[in-house]
């Protein structure tokens, strides 16, 4: 038996995992992020102690104790070198989680935790190597190679959403232009969904703006489906960029699989047949097998499954 | 005593190499690309045993003999899948080379035995982790992670040369347009050259095409150091393509080392200067130490080497 914790801006999550990788039981709290790192870290462990105690197992027992947490670890430390969303720096968050947990705490970076609970227990099963891409408000990366976490000497690699894939283009969060994130991550989508308002201010989708006040990836994906040629060619386009970065993963990293993580695989096949197609496609080496391309299956349950298991 | 071949689409070297990695003796016969499978891999297995009689090594006594090939292997089966510049498929190289040969012989991609050789006696000795990226004809790539060669399920990974920079930009010869191959290649280079020498037809560089019949990497580099302000931008421009592709890599990998082979080594620290100051400033995680960029140190000894210890 071991616990998972899934340390996010928002939520703290964890769960009771047994050695099947099924999640027995589930807890969380808001992480109230700007509070002190202390009281972050002692609401962890009251949610370790109290899944202990929801499902009587003794704290002493459990195998393992493990966290995935946004932005770098130095895992060796067992501290965070530096989140952006949490504004932590060196913050030894073994350590001071150790106070309330009386197990080994191993702590990783939350993207790679997630990659990991899709290899051992969803859309990647059974693949030794598979690259995690999550789509979201960022573009995440979480690398499997050999079914362990690959991020590099200094725990800071796996960042595909931080790759060049349009030159001089979008200005990216993280200082540079032209990055994948900013071509393929759920807000980019959005992004292009208003750039073709814009432009087509007669089109359906201008009119479901209108209507919602907002947009987002769910309304720009529909609009699309419901006729609207403005919105289908900002989901072509979306999908062109998506797939670029994919097929540029799969030339370097040829890995069992691709999955791909985020709101975005609500779409499923929608998504996957345009995608797949492009790689095969556009793949360096067209006389081999190529890796399977999935959209991720456990949600937020993978960040919890994997950190159990780290 | 070991032997690695480095199977080119000119020539075919060979050498013996001792277990502190030293070359003892090396030799070399043209390739003639055009003649019959058969007839290539019989002048490999006479190479093989002129070394050993040179060296008066009985072949029996080898522990191995290495290839590295030109080309996508198929390493289970000892086979070259694919190779462009031999016009090989589905070759059986390993099988055929046994026939001269009584000792193991291993397989591999000649980038990988490259980067492998950097790694075990070059400019990436000591990394347990190396990208070996060769600016040439084109853009070839090489993996090591945790000291052994990585290439994905298909060994058809590693074409770090094949992944888009410039979404839509030049075309590439793998049917993609703008990868980094299209702008990183000392091919990639001649192009922005003959560019400014069209641009600005009276500029010092333009003249020394005049001069020359032709432009290389050599020759921009050497104007844009005499003063040429046209010749500047090119290498500047083109540095800058460098960088931001080794940039991504190190996003991606955070090796321990990158190297950066190919000719345009003999520059130095004029290329490696900013290519450096580019990755400092534009990497994703700057509270980290970085990988060493250097240039590859053993030209093509290197294939050499790492094919002996395949």
């Amino acid at each position: 038996m071991r616990i998972g914790i899934d340390l996010g801006g928002t939520n703290i999550a964890a769960g009771l995992v047994d050695e099947n990788m099924n999640i027995l039981c589930k807890g969380s709290v808001p992480t109230l992020a700007e509070r002190p790192f202390e009281d972050i870290v002692k609401d962890m462990g009251m949610l370790v102690l109290d899944l202990c105690k929801k499902m009587e197992v003794e704290p002493f027992g459990l195998t393992s104790v493990g966290i995935g947490a946004p932005g770098t670890p130095a895992k060796e430390k067992g501290e965070i070198l530096f989140s952006n969303n949490l504004n932590w720096h060196n913050a030894p968050l073994v350590k001071e989680l150790q106070k309330y947990v009386p197990v080994p705490v191993k702590l990783d970076n939350d993207a790679n935790a997630a990659a990991l609970g899709e290899v051992l227990a969803g859309a990647a099963r059974g693949s030794d190597s598979c690259i995690l891409v999550t789509l979201g408000t960022g573009v995440g990366g979480g690398i499997i190679l050999d079914g362990k976490v690959y991020d590099g000497i200094n725990h800071a690699g796996a960042e595909v959403g931080h790759t060049v894939l349009v030159s001089g283009g979008e200005p990216c969060s993280c200082g540079r232009r032209g990055c994948w994130e900013s071509y393929a991550s759920a807000t980019a989508l959005i992004r292009m969904g208003h750039a073709a308002c814009a432009a087509h201010p007669d089109s359906h989708l201008a009119e479901v703006k209108k209507e919602n006040g907002k947009l987002n990836g769910y309304l720009i994906f529909k609009a699309s489906e419901e006729g609207c040629e403005a919105a289908k060619q900002v989901i072509d386009q979306y999908l062109f960029y998506v797939a670029e970065g994919i097929t540029n993963l799969v030339n370097i990293f040829q890995p069992a699989s691709v999955v791909i993580g985020g709101g975005i695989c609500a779409q499923g096949e929608r998504i996957l047949g345009p995608i797949r197609s492009h790689v095969t496609g556009n793949v360096f080496c067209k006389q081999v097998s190529l890796p399977e391309i999935r959209c991720a299956e456990l949600g937020n349950d993978a960040g919890i499954i994997g950190a159990a298991f780290l």
